[in-house]
């Protein structure tokens, strides 16, 4: 079994999508992370969820427990307040990592050791300059030891 | 609105569980993330889907990905070899990390924030000496998001 075999169609957000446009989709369709092509179509980004929410945290509150619990309960708007107007780039971490992104031929041992050191439940395939889809945490895991 | 008002039930396995029925729950359930508890109850680790996953990724696989695509594709069940007849104890990561674990006033911008920072789409919530329950990624962006 390889990569070809679990891969299956999956939503992508571009560059200059909305960023709460973006929030949405994970939840609405319960995604476990974000796809971001760029303009040629190819994964800019791979967000895991936590990563996703991680744009809507103030930069104040990210490191400091103590600030978090200090902000009002009743302002859980702060999310909307925080995404509205801007976009996915903007919103982006600066520091470059290791893209959860292989190719169809990835052996599902492969797939499993990126996600793992990647820590992202999402592994986008790319073949011949285009991206195919992904495979999710949960498709590997169903194939492999759902009974 | 505050931890109390989005924590739900969530299975645990314990220190001395099977690592493959630990990871065949997380398959079946669709769960985020493992709650591994101690001999009181408490947690003891919080474990994302991807660091579950890494229980099963031999170790000389997991750095080296030229490695994992030599593994043959037939394979497949050196999962299941990896898992069988070891305890989820013996599985855990031997680093120490932040434990994504909270109390019932937590705010949910501070929820956001320890998710973000432990990169876990799970939160243990912790009420006097007792395990109430876990706040998901999908719950958090549901009550924050979904139209």
């Amino acid at each position: 079994m390889r990569a070809r075999d679990l891969v299956d169609d999956f939503p992508t957000v571009s560059l200059d999508s909305p960023a709460l446009e973006a929030a949405q989709l994970l939840a609405e369709q319960d995604l476990p992370g974000l796809i971001v092509v760029d303009e040629s179509g190819l994964p800019h980004s791979v967000l895991p969820g936590t990563q996703v929410l991680r744009l809507a945290v103030p930069r104040y509150c990210q490191d400091d427990p103590a600030l978090a619990r200090v902000v009002d309960e009743a302002h859980a708007d702060i999310f909307l307040r925080s995404l509205t107007g801007r976009t996915v780039r903007e919103c982006l971490p600066q520091e470059p990592r290791e893209l959860p992104v292989t190719d169809p031929d990835a052996t599902v041992l492969e797939i499993a050791a990126l996600m793992a050191r990647t820590r992202s439940p999402l592994v986008a395939i790319v073949d011949a300059g285009r991206l195919r889809g992904a495979i999710t945490l949960q498709a590997l895991l169903d194939r492999l030891l759902a009974s």
